[in-house]
């Protein structure tokens, strides 16, 4: 099989490595505009060569894993440059503008809209590594609108690498994970900004920091040119996020100023139901 | 040895855990409002015996690991029953009402200002396991008002667990703790409250969530017994970070609003400082 990563970072080049594992005779075709990418992604073996243009057309799969903002112009591109019996699939963490963007096209049935629920704070060809997808969810959207055979060729990958299925409207998806996913990655930048300017003595930080605090702001540790086009895109969904979650944080915060612990405790009780949602969560890998 | 535990939930227990294994023929006597946690305790083998009143004055050191609030009563009490001899730690996450309310104590050289920067987010006797200090700091307040020799046998016992140590202000500590420890204790419960809140069909949540919102709301199954006691008795600094928080949340939204994403990006990039300041913390074991 010969398959195209399109963007080889984290997410493309942990398909690269699943992609060899899991099949004989794989070729891996590297696409990236940054050529230090590129060049590091084919020194770590993620890929076997550099793509040229006449590559295009000899692909069976394209995997589009780039920030969802040059998503826009990268897939219609991608989906201009194949063959009628490619299967192209994308990684955004966003759907409805990629769903929306190509659905015109005329090779809209070569496009299988995925959002893989997997990653780690960490970015880049160096960050790759085999299993990442292991246990975990792939997002399909608009599956009715991939050729059936092209869909079956997807499914095969999905499984391969250890993944379950959840089928979801792109409206609907951008809608629930700027709660379970946007929100939480501002959350943590913000907590990081609110820590950094204030304690001018970083040992302070250092020092009194537990697994706690980490946990709370490992995700600041991301990328801000992977994320920054997520927000924007997802615009209304994330606002509508952050002002709920702003009116709790307000609401807290009164209760504590007028003294009204009673409720403050009956809060976090509530909440404590988190513990039986999050028990089938597969958790990162503890990375140091 | 002869040691009392004062509470054998998750920290008073590992603390039992790592003594046995540290110390040659320790006496573990194990002091619990709740009978069940005694029970538990003694079953789970935390403990060897349940304390009685007479045990007291045989006790070399005595761990007093109960919540803040009641540290305020149990506290003086315990050091109303010890031998002048023996050593009296707590485990209190804010020092300064504590260090307060013992100051003019006849024995306060018989205590040790102590918060051990460690947890997890579970609960009770059967979360007690070795190994939770390993690696950690522990914060030492006020360590010239304890007796010198009673300092060094606390060291021993920090030592022997893995810690290290810091000393500090307790103004200075609950100060930074707030910052540092409480405000994502909150950050998380409400993150937690407004998925929650919003998110009624909860198959929703578990299958858009991965790990990025499972670090962000971990803290979020915190005990509120614990918890609440905390935020009462640190109030003042912990609506100093509140307000800090909730005033860059806003910021980012009105950035967020007005299309500013250049500022959004850069808010980002200057957060992704933390890596480097996080790279020391010791991470918790992944748990399931």
């Amino acid at each position: 099989m010969k398959v195209g990563i399109v963007g080889i970072g984290l997410i493309g080049g942990s398909f690269a490595v699943d992609l060899r594992k899991e099949y004989e005779d794989v070729l891996l075709v590297g696409y990236d505009t940054s050529p230090e990418n590129l060049d590091q992604a084919f020194e770590l073996g993620l890929i076997d060569k550099k793509g040229e243009v006449s590559d295009w057309e000899l692909l069976d799969l394209v995997i589009v894993s780039v920030p969802v903002n040059a998503m826009l112009n990268v897939l219609p591109n991608v989906l201009d440059q194949i063959s009628n019996d490619c299967l192209v699939m994308d990684a955004g963490s966003t759907k409805r503008p990629i769903c929306e963007v190509v659905a015109d096209h005329p090779k809209r049935r070569n496009f299988l809209a995925c959002h893989p629920i997997a990653g780690t704070e960490f970015s880049g060809p160096q960050a790759a590594h085999q299993g990442l997808y292991d246990g975990k969810t792939m997002i399909i959207c608009e599956v009715e609108k991939t050729a059936f055979k092209l869909q079956e060729r997807g499914m095969d990958l999905i499984k391969r690498v250890g993944m379950r299925v959840r089928y979801m409207h792109p409206k609907a998806h951008d809608k629930h994970i700027a709660y379970v996913s946007h929100l939480s990655h501002i959350s943590s930048f913000m907590l990081g900004k609110t820590v950094i300017d204030k304690e001018e003595n970083e040992r302070d930080i250092f020092d009194l920091a537990g697994s706690g605090f980490e946990s709370t702001v490992r995700l600041a540790k991301s990328s801000p040119d992977m994320w920054t086009p997520i927000f924007e895109q997802n615009k209304d969904n994330v606002l509508e996020t952050l002002t709920e979650y702003i009116s709790n944080l307000q609401d807290f915060k009164n209760k504590m100023e007028e003294g009204d612990f009673k409720s403050v405790y009956e809060q976090m009780v509530n909440t404590n139901r988190i513990k039986e949602i999050l028990k089938g969560i597969p958790l990162t890998k503890t990375t140091k």
